[in-house]
């Protein structure tokens, strides 16, 4: 199975209002609530690419209850969550509808105390012994020390599962010594890592502090892949319109999934780049769609060359 | 026991952030969480001015659970709630760091079905056997019908207890033509009702749609009564700076605790009054501070005279 690690687990509620204006009160038309969290969204892409996914993490309170009965709808994923004396964060995503624009709202989440902490190293432990890759993804709770992934990359090293890191900020900078196999920032968090805009240099710079391979999401301009195996770009011809919640996701749950594969890296690429615009396209944020990811696959553009053996 | 109904219960969250920016992403820097809906404030405001206190209306899924949760915790309070299959909704109030402004969401309610519109008919009529009084408060969840309150305002006249009636639109509309025994509109409602922005020919006018006594909230201007026992203007000397929520709920508390212990309508309005101002200036929403009411009820000024016998 692949292993997903959400730290920061959320309740992710959707409310469309009218038009919102700061400091009136508004009248919710409707709402919508599903799992979230970055690892659980990479989770319920891999199962739906057909992935055993067990999901881990901390969950708690109310609403870590409401995350737990909607992880168990989901068929292929394994709930490994641990539980925790505080109340799962709430995300609260609220949609205009006349511009269709999008304010959020985000909780820090609970406090994990070190017993907590300790009680989820043993689970991940446990989990690894069974993985075949590994995710860590998002942002830390309260209580979780800032170089928490370092230290679960390396303990995923122990075993020979690959990992791929998902965070930003001062988690990844620490994270990224630890030597994860794969980093997946966005622009600005590259940015951050590494102080540099332009994306080739920065990408290099963030290999050269540990990530074997960094493949860096550009947006509408695809994904940058700079690997030991060689470095590739990867676009869609078009530009694709849409929702992008959960699209780098999508993009995570591509290269895990064909990493388990064995592919090469540029059907990887190209699997990515098609989940993550079949994403941006789909009806419900986060969700992808599949007819538009079988349409996408074999339009996306790789160009770049392997590294001479 | 005082009955409070509260229909559309709801699980009151507070949010605290930097400041509100339409289409940005925010860190919410602070959450809290109360029971909340009109009737369980008034219920709560009871309680502490020594009255038992039942509440009754709907809850249901885990924002249900968290509203019995927390209601558990205050002595004086029963839950009589009835269980329903939807979720109780949420409120959101997304408070300004920099300006203290509060941004509001409301959630709609769940959809209550005729089988649990029924249940709770049942168990009012037993709740009513033991009632000194009963306040009906706040909006209606989808599914009710909007003749509802009209409905429970007959139901417990044939008892004999009392009934003020808290709410607004077309439900206060039909409520007032039952003939509750007070209603405590505010201006906006009353206008809404009668179509007058006149403050005293309104509530003249609601009085002859049906109310026995009618208490106007004049916000910072304070309570007009018309009452067939007489007329009076009950103020403060100097205006209160704070947070609104819940005053008009502790002016409910103060109308029907008054009214269950035989105040003569002075007093009862000098009680609404300060606990209502008490409210504002508490450093939690929605709480009264009890040191300023018994320093503020002293100070209100009731001007006005009885109906000649």
């Amino acid at each position: 199975m692949i292993l997903t690690v959400t730290l920061n687990t959320a309740l992710d509620i959707t409310y469309r209002v009218r038009s919102l204006r700061p400091h009136a009160s508004h009248r919710v038309s409707a709402v919508t609530e599903r799992p979230g969290g970055k690892g659980l969204n990479v989770a319920r892409v891999l199962a739906a690419l057909g992935h055993e996914a067990t999901v881990t993490g901390f969950a708690g309170g109310g609403t870590g209850r409401a995350v737990r009965e909607g992880l168990s709808a989901i068929s292929g994923v394994v709930d490994a969550l641990v539980p925790v004396g505080g109340s799962t964060r709430r995300t609260i995503a609220v949609v205009d509808e006349l511009t269709g624009d999008t304010t959020q709202l985000n909780e820090p989440g609970p406090q994990i105390t070190p017993m907590e902490w300790s009680a989820f190293l043993d689970t991940y432990e446990d989990l690894l012994a069974e993985a075949s890759a590994v995710a860590l993804c998002g942002s830390l709770p309260p209580g979780v020390p800032v170089g928490a992934y370092a230290g679960l990359v390396r303990t995923a090293r122990t075993t020979g599962a690959p990992v791929l890191l998902d965070t930003s900020g001062e988690p990844l900078r620490r994270g990224v010594a630890a030597r994860p196999d794969i980093i997946k920032p966005n622009t600005d968090e590259l940015a951050e890592l590494t102080g540099s805009h332009d994306p080739l240099r920065a990408t290099q710079d963030a290999r050269r502090r540990g990530a074997r391979a960094v493949v860096a999401s550009l947006g509408s301009e695809g994904l940058l892949a700079v690997t030991p195996e060689g470095r590739w770009r990867a676009t869609l011809p078009t530009h694709v319109h849409g929702n992008p919640t959960g699209a780098g996701d999508s993009a995570v749950a591509g290269l895990l999934s064909g990493l388990v594969e064995q592919m090469p890296w540029p059907d990887r690429l190209a699997r990515s780049v098609a989940l993550s615009a079949a994403t941006v396209r789909a009806p419900v944020a986060g969700e992808f769609d599949r007819v538009e990811y079988e349409n996408l696959v074999g339009r996306v553009a790789v160009t770049g060359e392997a590294t001479a053996a």
